[in-house]
């Protein structure tokens, strides 16, 4: 007897969680994907999640999801068929039907909508991602490790407005689709980076799917028992807790389509006058202590945690008095290479921190 | 025995010229236009000029045109493909090839291009255009007010960039496209407006290519003959000389992909003590007195002469010391309806000033 992977309405809950706490602070929040998802399994029933090596080699495997300012999602009142439009407009651009959804990043916004999509399109979803976590820009995934072009691209947004792009490369791609993005009202839906089930076998992270729903499971189940889920995450996840503190000055802007920033962190408890500071761009990106020693640097993951509940935070929520947990995880050895850190790494966002991995930073804590 | 028009390479000076005045300030500087347009002359033979009403009802007619700023396509060295490119990905969205090549507004380099476009893809050129001057926005066309959609439409830059525009309505493709424009450095190259054969006969202003080249002749001979032509243009047109004098003054600024500002001039001659201020947003829009009175008002044209050559001079080439002809001419009818006005009166640029056709606002004169 074989036994399959299904996402039923009841995971749901578990899905937006992980996948909030995997966003680092960005990736939105799940409350929109997670309804969009539950009504579309609600018509269509659940999904199947596949292992990425059950794809066939010649498959058409494709990544939805929302780009731009996911607060901006909550704002515009999305029509619920933009990202069924983006996979159809991008189906149209192919000649050709996919047959795998795919998440382009773990994150509450872009881990839930895939689904409402696999629902809707009765697809299957692939058991991976291509970041591991949220990044705030389109080439940051590992299929561009493994030169699969992010094009053709296809974005829609909720009046209808629909618009395939074709990039000499994916850094071109993210340009132009973010002024298209804000153009759009803040926000819109993008279906990229078709791929063949081989080129998935070789380019994507594996399991993320899994991983997203267990860490869900944890914060749930920890949450239940009135305990923080920091430490038994921490224990599962190979993560560490960095910090604990109230935030006491968020510095946020709008640039160019991101949200950028800087929030300090005052401690509490044991880390009683101590700072940390937490730049981000839509995701978390750099943690450093008082002193400006760095703690924690991308593409190492940083998650803000609610002190009490254990509750995911986002960049865009966080605001002045949250008591919070600076929680850190080590990312993909895969965003570790010299390929890797030139997507990601630190100097890309203008920050002059040199990556070491959060382990090594971590040492003497 | 019939008779055919063509356009061989011979014609290519006229054309920029007369396009170059019917540009009213915008539609660029000829140069490059009728560069690429010789060669592909040279290389495929001259190009057939159709009338309208000889196309087939089902023909499909593709304007080709550069968006942006002009002077960027004179810095940016267009690799002379970027035209073919537009035209080809918009025929690969329509699944169907073009049967004739339309030129979307006079201008220099508009009236120029699509000729480039025609010999190159051994099409011929309908005797028409969309505006029957230059306009600064995609949606200020007479298709618009027959119905005709901009879109799809199919952008392309020197890097080798595509991006197919599919929106809901004229005025969001101009700005989704203006955007594009913006991130491809300024300017780009364009087909759109697809229209059968019985739309455009609907719809287009017709005999604009020969008008243009007549134009052309006007003033290569009168300037041949050492004579502004500004009279002969008078008399042939029914346009006017509004002003004579010498630019004191550009207030210039580049603002969300256009070139917008006002220019002074002081009155030489029998205009001594007298001024003119020129409004313009790439294109001239509104002429006024040293009262505030106005003397032409768009939709009606605002064409600037060298004093001396009568050589049409560009907002973007105009500067301090440029002895001028300010000339104007009574735009097509189908702009002084009400829904033309709307498209391209006043008051959809932000002047307060109501519109008034040239010929009534210079009575007294």
């Amino acid at each position: 007897m074989e036994t399959i992977k299904i996402i039923t309405r009841d995971d749901m809950a578990d899905v937006a969680l992980g996948g909030a706490f995997l966003g680092t602070g960005g990736g939105g929040d799940p409350y929109i994907g997670r309804l969009m998802a539950e009504q579309a399994i609600d018509a269509n029933g659940s999904v199947q999640v596949l292992n990425v090596d059950d794809l066939a080699d010649d498959a058409l495997v494709v990544p939805v999801a929302m780009m731009g300012a996911p607060t901006v999602m909550l704002e515009k009142l999305p029509r619920g068929d933009e990202a069924i439009n983006a996979l159809r407009s991008l189906e149209a651009v192919l000649g050709k039907k996919a047959d795998a959804i795919f998440c382009i990043e773990a994150g509450g916004l872009n881990s839930t909508i895939p689904i409402a999509v696999a629902a809707t399109a009765r697809l299957p979803i692939v058991d991976g991602d291509g970041m591991g976590r949220a990044f705030p820009e389109l080439q940051m995934v590992s299929m561009t490790m493994f030169d699969i072009h992010a094009c053709p691209m296809a974005m829609a947004d909720e009046k209808g407005n629909a618009i395939a792009l074709n990039t000499v490369d994916n850094l071109s791609t993210e340009k132009f689709a973010r002024v298209i993005t804000v153009e759009m009202g803040g926000a819109g839906l993008i279906a990229l980076y078709p791929m063949t089930g081989a080129q998935a076998k070789q380019a994507i992270l594996r399991g993320s799917l899994s991983l997203i729903a267990n860490i869900g499971r944890i914060i749930g189940s920890e949450q239940a028992a009135n305990r923080n889920p920091a430490d038994k995450l921490a224990a599962d996840l190979k993560g560490m807790r960095l910090f604990e503190g109230r935030v006491t000055d968020v510095d946020r802007r709008t640039e160019g389509g991101f949200a950028r920033g800087r929030a300090t962190i005052e401690g509490l408890e044991s880390y009683q006058g101590q700072k940390m500071f937490l730049n981000f761009q839509n995701e978390f990106l750099l943690a450093e202590d008082e002193h400006g020693r760095p703690r924690a640097i991308t593409p190492d993951l940083i998650c803000l945690l609610d002190l009490e509940t254990g509750q995911p935070i986002t960049t865009e929520t966080m605001g002045y008095g949250f008591r919070v947990i600076v929680f850190g995880l080590p990312c993909d050895p895969k965003w570790r290479t010299k390929h890797g850190l030139e997507l990601v790494g630190p100097s890309y966002f203008g920050y002059e921190a040199q990556y070491k991995p959060i382990e090594i930073l971590n040492l003497q804590n």
